[in-house]
């Protein structure tokens, strides 16, 4: 069988220009980055304002396990799939991190036949967003620590600087740091640490900003720390947001790629799914609404952390209203969450799959609070036996949907037409009635607490009093009318990643609250949520390399 | 009078494939990076070998001081100029680093009307370079930390670990930090810091490999650490040179921008010129080379720490031998070397310059030992006088050169023809026997009393017995044929910055040694050397932003 990278490299890639040709887009609109990847001129993306949009699919899934699930591949399937039909559809996707391509995992560029392309440059610098986003959140932390050092006139406490630093790679040895050692030439010393990129906030803001404008004036309302009056300091007030702009004006260009089957793909912006809200950017989407008769995006995680904040935090904000949602689910996950080892996917076991059902039946009946029509897709794996798959059909058709059989993976969007015709026709319906879960005057305690009920199934949200009072005090800060942004375990809908299934009677305990007043959303911590991941035992990069033809070994 | 940032603005810029095509090189061969940047493919860089080489001209400088010399602006003027000659002639320079803009200067690109564009681009992001560059040190920085914190087998010695990180901003507060901070997860606690990311040995190497196969070979033999037993320890150890390769395979190719009168621009590659040579890249100065008739260089600092290098270093290891020299030297830096304050610049000084003349005559000495022709240009500023001026051609003229009045700054290329003139009819007299200094089979210790005499004008070389044991030590372990990079202040001949003009009877004592065994040199370290900048009191990053047209305003 070829590798994700064997096929890549098979690719048949279409000149970028010709793929925006597709789409209506003269070449003078585009910025190149080499022939396969271009931004699209931001004053080409203003010009888009008035257009009608398409319609819009988000691809969520049921919750993740350790056998994959195939969310991104389902993404990019479907919109293969769309316009083999005839539909002309793209797909609007995360852009990944680079410090995880060198740990554990290969690329998040999809994989197969579902792949999108070129998949070594979108893996590794793409058209550097990320770097830029890296530059920006340290050019605001050397400002902070600037102005500290030379005169730190409104009283920073240099105990509740709150902004760290990023750096986008796996690099354990640096999430809690002393910096300024050395003496008074190196500023004072304080507590700090560094998260890997894609969890600074500026990655966030850039996610949510509509133009360089608003991500001006988002980065200046950046909360930084407290003065030793315990007043909260911004980063306008250390002059940063201007610079920082700077630093972000080309990289919020959106960025235009294809899929193996030279559909367009939108690839940019990839915020953390569980203390950030895990979706595209909405530039990338509106300008492809405005370019293509469907939009196929994804959203991080199950549906529970993924589908929630796009809903809830990317619509609310941009306006975007989704026409149709599709859950992805496999055979192979849904064993695992009725008790299944890993090493024993392979055999037929219907008992351990109608107890894991239970996990999908409960994400279908979430997504169904926000009245946008859906359907379930199922990846489909070589070991799924037919009553496997007969049995999730029923048990999805029981609950008035579809399920359906998808071969992408291997056969590219011909795989995937049955879904594609099913979608076509939910957007088409006219059906979606898109409602958030909660409305911006609830207040910031009982939007948790509804997310916590309504999507985990728990029984209540609780807190130590300091964290009640946290609450309280954002309140009284005036920034109630903020949507909550729920980090927790992929893993299981309630706190406990061992929970598999669709687990009741649990409560989810807040441990910790934090404002992203720049992003515009508290951050509601409920678990251990790692901000800096490490490096496996043998790290991927071991075995990574440049051959005698300059092309990268072992990245996949 | 119009700032640099607007005369780049109105600058008449052309596609790059234009200035491609008049180099010959046909678009296919060019990777686009946005319409007026681009990078040559490596391909086709390789193809070129066979080809005749141009004539290589280094431009240096008198000791600089605050008053400014413009060497870089020199380098694009004449090369502005010799095209208005009619001479097929392409400049070659370091790439900017993105930290100092945010400081206090500008950027790095010339300025006035000799200046390579687009501008705000070259110094900000540009093709990623330094970025990747960024990247590929951090992941090695990375990978030995999660070696030792996984099984440490090598049994490397924790305070021995000798390989710091680095980020492209002027971050004082990261100079030394402590890092695995809180607890066994975290790593195991260390010292540690950031330098900037152009006093990275990764950059040093970057700038002399000859290919990518060279650069992961060189990758490989970086020096890490020391075990328990003070064993060296190499990157290729920690299996990280594969994967730093990766990151950099994109940025190894030259990158091509232009001059305000549309000539070719290669800014390759930009490493300090205290700790490493201080000169843009081998692979973008041997392309240059075969794809023009004349090629212009310059080297950082003075004459004595970069041309030094320049000679030393970069033409000896990559066989590059250069035609003709410029010294750029101005009246105002002269009168400051003569003793004048900045604040007095403005008014006519003779004696004061007669004095400081000293500086330049060292210079000159010092060149002539590299059996390169060689020709003195006058930077004019507005307040140079006419019996100023003469006094300074009279000077150089007693030393059998001639000295020839530029206004590129004000002019662009019109301003520098006679120094064109000149320079071509130097280059093209085959007078040039480029010879380096000393030869390889020299001991260290000896390469560095040489330098020290020959170019700083010093009576000897001394350092404490720890230091010259380690001298002794790096000859046992076979690092004898290396060249020396010496580190001083760039403001005097002698390693106090305050010392002007031409010291002599003057010691230049060795603080510190290490090895660039990647880069294959002998870091020799006389006196105070910053890695990492800090921000002044008002950083310039206060005044940048983006406007309303998404231009970006305060960069310069």
């Amino acid at each position: 069988m070829q590798s994700d990278i064997e096929i890549a490299r098979d690719a048949n890639i279409k000149p970028i220009v010709e793929v925006a040709a597709e789409l209506g887009i003269e070449g003078e609109h585009l910025v190149p980055y080499g022939h396969s990847k271009a931004k699209l001129g931001m004053d080409y993306v203003a010009s888009l304002a008035d257009r009608t949009k398409g319609k819009l699919v988000l691809v969520t899934a049921m919750s993740p396990t350790p056998a994959g699930e195939g969310k991104t591949t389902v993404a990019i399937g479907l919109t293969d799939a769309m316009n083999q039909r005839g539909k002309r559809a793209s797909v609007c996707l995360r852009e990944p991190s680079l410090g995880p391509c060198f740990g554990l995992k290969g690329g998040a560029a999809g994989g197969g036949f579902a792949q999108v392309v070129p998949m070594e440059d979108i893996n590794l610098h793409f058209t550097g967003d990320m770097h830029a986003i890296g530059a920006a959140h340290n050019l605001l932390a050397a400002m902070i620590d600037n102005y500290i050092h030379w005169s730190n006139e409104v009283r920073l406490d240099l105990r509740r600087v709150t902004w760290r630093r990023v750096v986008d790679m796996n690099d354990r040895q640096l999430r809690q740091i002393i910096t300024g050692a050395g003496g008074p030439a190196n500023g004072f010393p304080m507590e700090g640490g560094f998260d890997i990129t894609v969890a600074s906030e500026v990655m966030a803001i850039f996610c949510l900003a509509r133009n360089l404008q608003d991500l001006q004036q988002r980065l200046g309302r950046i909360l930084i720390g407290y003065t030793r009056d315990k007043e909260p300091v911004t980063a306008a007030q250390v002059q940063a947001p201007g610079a920082m702009t700077a630093l972000l004006r080309d990289a919020l260009a959106p960025n235009l790629v294809q899929t193996l089957e030279n559909n367009p793909a939108f690839v940019h912006g990839g915020p953390f799914a569980n203390i950030a809200h895990g979706c595209n950017s909405v530039i990338a989407t509106e300008t492809a609404l405005r370019l293509s008769d469907y939009v196929v995006t994804e959203a991080g995680f199950g549906a529970d952390l993924g589908a929630e904040k796009f809903f809830n935090i990317k619509c609310r904000k941009s306006g975007l209203a989704p026409d149709a949602v599709v859950i992805v689910a496999t055979v192979r996950a849904l064993k695992m969450h009725g008790g299944v080892a890993r090493s024993a996917l392979e055999a037929e076991n219907l008992d351990a799959l109608q107890t894991g059902l239970e996990n999908l039946g409960r994400h279908i009946r979430n997504v169904g609070q926000y009245g946008v029509p859906m359907t379930v897709a199922i990846n489909q794996f070589a070991s799924d036996t037919a009553a496997e798959i007969k049995l999730v059909q029923d048990y999805v058709g029981e609950r008035g949907l579809e399920a359906h059989l998808c071969n992408h993976h291997a056969q590219g969007g011909a795989g995937a037409t049955d879904l594609a015709d099913a979608v076509a026709q939910l957007a088409d319906s006219g059906q979606s009635q898109f409602r958030t879960l909660y409305d911006d005057d609830m207040p910031l305690w009982g939007k948790a607490r509804t997310v916590a009920r309504q999507m985990y199934g728990a029984d209540d949200l609780e807190a130590d009093q300091k964290i009640r009072d946290q609450f309280e005090l954002f309140e009284q800060q005036g920034y109630g009318h903020f949507p909550v942004c729920m980090a927790k375990t992929q893993y299981s809908f309630s706190t406990d990643p061992a929970l598999m299934g669709a687990p009741s009677n649990h409560r989810v305990k807040v441990r910790e609250v934090s404002l992203a007043t720049g992003a515009e959303f508290l951050v509601v911590v409920c678990g251990d949520i790692m901000r800096m991941p490490g490096l496996p035992r043998v790290p991927a990069a071991n075995n990574i390399s440049v051959n005698a033809r300059g092309q990268i070994e072992g990245l996949f």
